[in-house]
C-alpha cells in the first residue's frame, strides 16, 4: 500500500491499516458499491473521470433542451461526502495492473486490496469510429450537450436555408438504433419539434419535422416483450415518427446516412446502436473478454483466478442467469454494486459470499407526453404490460424516485410539472458557433442522392 | 431590398414594404430595441451568433456554479415569438458596409433601411492576446462555462496534488480586475470555498483557498463613489479576499501571473480588467472609433452622416452628457435600446428625433452573502449610500426585476433561496477532461519563482 498520496495528510484519518478498496467508475454500479460500503472496515476510494454521478436514463432529456446539465447530476463529492471511509478523486484510470494489484491513472497510482471495475460502456461504431463525429452517441453529459447543440442548430439553419434541400435536410433528424435511448430521443425529438417551438419560427414550420427511427431488427426495444414493442412502434408514429425496421446503416457522413445503400440527406444523425465496454479492461491480462469487450465473471461477480477483482454493470459479462448476459441497465448496475459490497463484507467476516441473482423489477420506456411502455415484475407476474398514460405516470414515478439527490427531484419535477404545463423546454441554449455558412448547401451533388 | 431570404415565403407575412430595420446583437440594447418596436410599422430582423439572450450581470454566478446557464438565459426566439413583426436569425455578422446599406453575415447578406449594432464589448488583454488561454474573461455563456471548468477543477488537483507547490497553486484564484465583475467573481470564489464544499474533501480544505483581487488602479468600482470602493474593500477582506491596489499584471501565464515583475503561482486566473468593442465596428469605413474601439455617437445615438445607423450599448461612445463615455453597463444598453427604437418612430412619423439622456438610478455590486454596495437615484439624492445587507436585498430585487422571463425569476428565486440555506451549489459539472497529469507539477523551475 504504497501509493503517493499516503504521504499527503487526510483530514479525516479512518482506519489507516483497514483494506483498501478502490472503485473505477462513479456510475449506478460504482457509486452504489461505494454507499453499501459506507460502515464496513474499509477505505473507499473511488475514481473518475468526471466529478459527478450521472443519471443516464434521463440523459436524452437534457439532449433535447428539457433539462438543465446540473438536474440529472450529483457531484460525486457531494453524495459521498459525509461517508467519512470513502474519498474521491477526479482521476483517467489508464491500465489495471493484476498482478501486482495497482491502478495507473493519468498522474497517480492507486494500490488495492479490492478492486470493483465499473467503467460502463461506449457506444460501438461497428468498426467505423469515422461515424462518430457525424453520428454521436448519448453517454456522457458532454454527448447530450453536443446533441442539443446540433438538434437546436439544425433548426437555426433551416429557418435561414434559401437552399430547399439544405432546408429539408436540416428538418430531417435520424435516430439509428430502436433500443429504449434511441425511442427514447425520436420521441423526444418529436414532441418538441411539434409543440415547443411552433411560434418561434417565421419561415419554417418545426412540426413539420421529419424523425426517422432506424432499427436494424425486426422490431423495436428487442429486450422487451413483443406487444410492448409494438405498442411503441404505435405511439411513436401516432405522434409522426417514421419507424423503419429491418434497415441496416451501412455509411454516415455529413449529409446523412446510408440505409440499406441508399442516401437519406439529414443534418441531424444520432447514434443509438450498439456498445462496447470501456477500453480499460482490455488492459487486464489473461482476462477473457466478450464480443461487445466485456469482460466475463464469476456468478459472484469477480474474474476467474481473481477473488478480489469485481467487474460490475454494462462493462460486466453475467451470463449465469438464465443463459443470455444480463443487459446494460441502471438496476442491473445497482444490484451488482451492492452485491460486490456484500461480498467484500462476507470475505472480511470470514463467510462464504452468496452468488449474485438479479431481482428483475421491471422495464420501462417513454415514447413522449403521456405516451411509454412498461413490463412489471416480469419474474412474478407472467403478463403484466402496460402501455400509455399509466405507463408513463410510473415511468415518471420510478425515475423521481431513483434520481439522486432530493434537490434534484424537486427541480425536475417543476421542470416536468410546467412543461407539461406549457410545452416549454427551459434549457434552449446554443453556446457556441455555428460551423460558417452553415445554411449554404455543403455540396449540391452529395445531396442529390436523397432517398 | 433583395436580400436572399425574400425568396423563402414567411408563414406569417406583416407589411412587406415595411421599412427594415435590422439589430445587430441581442444583448440588452439590441433586445431592448427589438421589443421597442413591437408595434412599429417596420420590419424587425435580430440577428446574433448566439441563440439567447444573456442576463450577464449574473454570469458570474454560473461562472461560480451557483446558477445554470439555463436560469439566466433566454432563447430570442421565445422572448421574440409573440412579435409578428420581428424574426431572428442566428448568424455572424462579419462587415456592415455603409455606403450600401448592407450586413453581410457567415452565411446570409442582409439589407436594411435601418441598422442597429448593438454587438457589446470582449475583453480587452491590452495588446496581450496570448493572456486569454490562461486569464478567460467573462462575457459569454461559454466563458462562464469554462471558469466553472477551471475553478471546480483546480479544487480537484489540489485534493490529489502530492506536491506542495502544485496544491498551493491549484489553491489560488487571481482575479484580475476591480470593476464590478472582478468584485463579483472574487467574492463568490471565496464564499463557495469558504463554505460549499468544506465537507467534500478529504485532503485539502477548501476554506483555506487564497483568492486575491488586482487591481491596478487605487480603489476598487472605480465608477462607484469613494466611500462605497471603501465599503466593497472591506467587505471582501472580512471574508478573506486579499485585495491589492495599484497592481500592475505584466505577465499570464499557465502557472500563474507576474505582478510588478513578481511571480504569483495561480492555476486559476481570471480576467475582469479592460474591454474592447466588438471587431466588427471596425469594417464600417469613415467612422470615428475610440481607443476602446467604440463608435463615437451623435446625442441621437446615430452615427454622424449616417441618420439610419444606431450604435448603442457597450459598442457605443455617448459622450454628450457629462463630458465622459457613458459606462457599458445593462441600464445603459437598455434604455439606448428603447431611444434608438423611439427615435426610429419619430422619423417615421415625421417628428423630429430627441437626444437620447441617460437617467442613472444608480449603480450597484453584490460582495456575498448578505454583503454589497449601492449607490440609489444619484442624480436626485446627493448621497443615497448602502452598504451590507439591504444593499444586498436591493441588488437581488432589481436583478430579479429585470431578469427576461417569468419562468426564470422563479428558478433564480428559487435557487437563490435553496443557496441562501443550505450554501448548496447545484451545478458543479466538470463535463470534459482534465488535461493529463494535471496533479503533476508543470515545470519545477517555473514554480520556485512564487511570490
Amino acid at each position: 500500500m504504497n501509493t503517493e498520496l499516503d504521504s499527503v495528510p487526510r483530514r479525516t484519518e479512518e482506519g489507516a491499516a483497514w483494506p483498501r478498496v478502490l472503485i473505477i467508475g462513479g456510475g449506478f454500479a460504482g457509486l452504489e458499491a461505494a454507499k453499501a460500503l459506507a460502515d464496513a472496515p474499509v477505505r473507499v476510494t473511488l475514481i473518475d473521470r468526471r466529478n459527478h454521478h450521472l443519471f443516464q436514463p434521463l440523459l436524452y432529456q437534457v439532449a433535447t433542451a428539457a433539462l438543465a446539465p446540473a438536474q440529472i447530476a450529483a457531484p460525486l463529492r457531494q453524495v459521498l461526502a459525509g461517508q467519512r471511509n470513502a474519498e474521491v478523486f477526479l482521476a483517467d484510470a489508464k491500465h489495471i495492473n493484476l498482478a501486482h494489484r495497482r491502478v495507473v491513472t493519468d498522474d497517480l497510482v492507486f494500490d488495492y486490496d479490492y478492486l470493483i471495475v465499473a467503467t460502463g460502456a461506449r457506444h460501438s461504431y461497428f468498426g467505423h469510429d469515422e461515424w462518430e463525429q457525424h453520428a454521436p452517441g448519448l453517454k456522457q453529459m458532454s454527448d447530450a450537450l453536443e446533441i442539443r447543440q446540433r438538434f437546436l442548430a439544425a433548426f437555426e439553419v433551416a429557418e435561414k436555408a434559401t437552399d430547399e434541400a439544405v432546408r429539408d435536410a436540416a428538418m430531417t433528424f435520424v435516430v439509428v438504433g430502436g433500443g429504449p435511448t434511441g425511442v427514447e430521443m425520436a420521441g423526444a425529438i418529436m414532441e418538441i419539434a411539434r409543440f415547443s417551438m411552433t411560434e418561434n419560427f417565421r419561415r419554417i414550420d418545426p412540426s413539420k419535422a421529419r424523425v426517422i427511427l432506424l432499427e436494424g431488427g425486426p422490431r423495436l426495444l428487442p429486450s422487451f416483450p413483443e406487444d410492448l414493442s409494438e405498442s411503441a412502434r404505435r405511439q411513436l408514429e401516432k405522434i409522426g415518427v417514421e419507424v423503419q425496421l429491418g434497415r441496416r446503416v451501412t455509411g454516415v457522413d455529413a449529409d446523412g446516412v446510408i440505409v440499406d445503400g441508399q442516401r437519406l440527406a439529414a443534418r441531424t444523425v444520432i447514434w443509438a446502436a450498439g456498445n462496447v465496454a470501456s477500453p480499460l479492461l482490455k488492459s487486464m491480462i489473461g482476462i477473457e473478454l466478450d464480443r461487445a469487450g466485456r469482460a466475463v465473471v464469476k456468478d459472484d461477480l469477480t474474474l476467474p483466478q481473481h477473488p478480489e477483482v469485481f467487474v460490475l454493470g454494462d462493462a460486466a459479462n453475467f451470463s449465469h442467469q438464465g443463459g443470455q448476459p444480463l443487459p446494460g441497465t441502471s438496476p442491473v448496475a445497482m444490484q451488482q454494486g451492492r452485491h460486490a459490497a456484500a461480498v467484500i463484507c462476507d470475505r472480511l467476516a470470514g463467510r462464504e459470499p452468496r452468488p449474485f441473482h438479479f431481482v428483475d423489477k421491471g422495464s420501462m420506456a417513454t415514447i413522449g407526453r403521456a405516451k411509454a411502455v412498461a413490463q412489471l415484475f416480469p419474474t412474478v407476474f407472467r403478463r403484466f404490460h402496460l402501455s400509455g398514460l399509466l405507463a408513463w405516470f410510473g415511468w415518471l414515478f420510478i425515475h423521481l424516485l431513483y434520481l439522486v439527490g432530493f434537490r434534484n427531484k424537486v427541480g425536475v419535477l417543476a421542470e416536468w410539472g410546467w412543461a407539461y404545463l406549457t410545452h416549454y423546454r427551459g434549457s434552449r441554449l446554443i453556446t457556441r458557433d455555428l460551423e460558417p455558412g452553415s445554411a449554404r448547401p455543403r455540396a449540391i451533388e452529395a445531396l442529390k442522392f436523397r432517398s
